[in-house]
């Protein structure tokens, strides 16, 4: 591809710059007293787009968040590419974990990346990829390369569960109409091991409220005599695994799919040290499912989390009170084949059911969406698998990720079109926790090695 | 006693007031934030002590609140009623379930109390109460009844564990010493059923915090290959209980002193109704120690539980985090024989070997005391019960309290003398709980039957 290479190293700093005005706007969808930044966030993006090239951009609202969407149409006869990514990111509490303020981007060296990393909230899930995509297609329409039409089509509500994109997908499905998916919201093995995720897992996200007496109790005059909400969903969180670390839910791993000795061969070929994974981690051992590897663990596994929970008194100092409520948000990671709302309701039904007599449970279902696995013999993933092999020299190894990118279950059934999954993040980039970054090798390698995908994928298309 | 309803009826109005002037002052010792409003209370206490009558009232420096002291000698040769008591407060949280402000008081009438009762912070636990011994003494004074000598110990940190007031007793044994120590901080079965509390439970206060990864992770790219310190904190303390809801810690039963078929018929015999008590919490069931009545599980048994769990996200909305730490404070309310310090240690050890690998576990103890029983023959009960019988009209029920006033345990030890518990509170003044109150007929019957205490003791111990 004509002078790829010189226009990223012409534009570097420009591209870094950009990317760093991106990252200082705090939208954290989770958090609805940050609205307006995210609504901020969204004017940037289409700026950014219009810049870029695209045109007929457009802040397409929604009952939440809108869905920034901009297009460029060459020929109808011309295969069209759909990119996906979203502006909105994870809170960055815990705050006095980041060694720098989340929304204040710096750069900084590091042994991973001696060539400097952005390191801010959203540095690569997923405004950093979405910015790839951005300056590619600036690179494509610039030096007239574009090989074929483009579409965007940015949310702003990945982070909450994507809520209102299913009825935007489906309002639009003539608009949205594409012949391949392109996302960057994972990432690869490593920088000399280029991977492209073929695999998701689903996700159920519910939050549980356990209720015993009706108020806040002394715990000298009616301790052991009622229910504490909290021994109580101790025990109840508890139960939800057995001595194998297999999760207790009936029903649960009815439909989960067993992958053959020879895949599972096949997957532990990727290069993996036990070792420098629990040195990373600062952990003694690892811990999980009885019977299968780490990676297997968090790729081809589903799992049960609690991601938060609370209850009682958790100021300085000590109270000795039996609270009225306990609470925990708890996720379960699902694979191909598992459905995530009927997960949701075993779950509900089988929490309900083991909660003893004393305390009253409500389930709440949060969100969720279900996996999804990409054929290697699509032309998708063959015109990846040559882009990755002109810019890294070596062809991708195709990987199941742990997570969960549940829209792309949805495009499949609303747009009837497979998805591409191309990231360039790394496992240390430190997303969802304090001091996530992006490498600026993996941002510049991105941008390098996506306008290659369009050019084979037009070509494959032919 | 002379004129003693007079008195009380001719300054009823002021003994309200200024028992609410003294509750307006947050005197939060558990939250640093409020230590100003703490200090203040002392100085509150000091003024009114003075204006009950007490001579060389002294606000006297510890590590941590200081301690009011202050006392009226008569005659060395007469008996001296030593009275302790505490100004600061439980932390008023959750706020949003308080009626008024807990700190704003205000007299409402409700069914128990159509009189009328005070709710704020601190009411009925302990100020209240505390104001019950200075009113009285202002009576005895004013009116030349006081029958023997009295020294008042009003402390600053009995919410936190009373950190400092050991030390304060072994500097001052000489000037503490007394015949009797009377403690209003506990309550009776019923405005129509006095009760003195002969009995209370020991207590272990613990932090104990689990540490996982060494950051808060992606649950989907870590799930269920790492332990999670939330899942594996709720799998301990979820242990912490066998199907019996007997306590699993190795030893924690040994010294545990079990009471005879007759005591227990005997406890059996306080007027409890299981229906109105399961009513007024709003729960379908009570629960605990299989083989034990509901009054005997809060009273005569140890128990353990969680006061407050945290960890993760609990902020709005969803996060997919493994978090790297979990919390939970747990306090274990002893019976007598039980040792406090020895019970905490065999918490740690046990807490820390069921730890899996893969979690670092700490246990900090936070503070505690030992159980403690009255004896019904001595001459401070004997003492009690007259003076009941004097404003009640009948005698009043022992009774075995299932609360912790650590201190009680430690003046025995420190001081050689025995305390006699005379509460006029009632379960349902919500001590550590939302709107706690103190009924106005329950604060004047306080100041009412006091005197009548000096008035037999001194007489009993001629």
């Amino acid at each position: 591809m004509k002078s790829v290479k010189n226009y990223i190293q012409e534009n570097k700093q420009r591209f870094i710059d950009e990317l760093v005005e991106l990252l200082k706007i705090p939208s954290i969808s989770a958090d609805s007293s940050y609205k307006n930044y995210v609504l901020k966030t969204a004017e940037a993006v289409k700026l950014n787009l219009e810049k870029a090239g695209c045109e007929h951009v457009e802040i397409c609202k929604t009952k939440g968040y809108p869905i920034v969407y901009g297009e460029k149409i060459l020929n109808k006869n011309l295969p069209t590419i759909l990119v996906y990514g979203h502006y909105d990111v994870q809170p960055p509490d815990p705050l006095d974990l980041w060694n720098s303020p989340p929304f204040e981007p710096v750069i900084k060296n590091t042994e991973t990346h001696p060539e400097g990393a952005i390191f801010a909230r959203g540095a690569s899930d997923d405004k950093g990829q979405v910015f790839m995509h951005i300056k590619a297609m600036e690179f494509m329409t610039s030096t007239n390369q574009l090989p074929c039409n483009v579409k965007f089509m940015i949310e702003g509500e990945e982070e909450v569960g994507s809520k209102n994109l299913e009825a935007f997908v489906k309002e639009n499905q003539e608009r949205l109409t594409n012949d391949v998916i392109l996302i960057s919201d994972t990432g690869m093995i490593s920088k000399d091991t280029p991977s492209i995720t073929t695999g998701i897992r689903g996700l159920s996200y519910v939050e549980v409220e356990v209720t015993g007496p009706n108020r806040d109790l002394h715990s000298g005059l009616y301790g052991g005599a009622v229910a504490n909400p909290i021994n109580i969903l101790s025990k109840m969180i508890a139960s939800l695994h057995d001595e194998n670390n297999q999760i207790t839910i009936p029903g649960f791993y009815d439909k989960v799919e067993e992958l053959s000795k020879e895949e599972r061969t096949e997957m532990a070929k990727a290069p993996f040290s036990l070792e420098a994974y629990q040195k990373a981690l600062d952990i003694e051992t690892v811990y999980g499912e009885t019977g299968y590897s780490t990676n297997e663990r968090n790729a081809i596994r589903p799992t049960l989390d609690v991601n938060g929970i609370w209850g009682g008194y958790i100021g300085e100092g000590a109270k000795t009170v039996i609270p009225s409520k306990a609470y925990a948000k708890i996720s379960m990671r699902l694979v191909p084949n598992q459905d995530w709302e009927e997960i949701t309701k075993l779950f509900k039904s089988h929490f309900e059911s083991i909660a003893p007599k004393g305390v009253k449970v409500e389930v709440k279902p949060h969100h969720g969406g279900n996996g999804y696995v990409t054929p290697l013999n699509s032309i998708g993933y063959q015109a990846a698998s040559k882009a990755y092999l002109e810019t890294f020299g070596k062809l991708p190894i195709p990987q199941r990720s742990g997570g969960s990118i549940p829209i792309v279950a949805l495009f499949e059934k609303e747009l009837k079109s497979k998805t591409i999954l191309m990231g360039f993040g790394l496992d240390s980039d430190a997303i969802h926790s304090p001091n996530e970054h992006f490498g600026i090798w993996n941002y510049l390698m991105g941008i390098e090695t996506i306008p290659y995908f369009y050019k084979y994928f037009t070509e494959l298309s032919k």
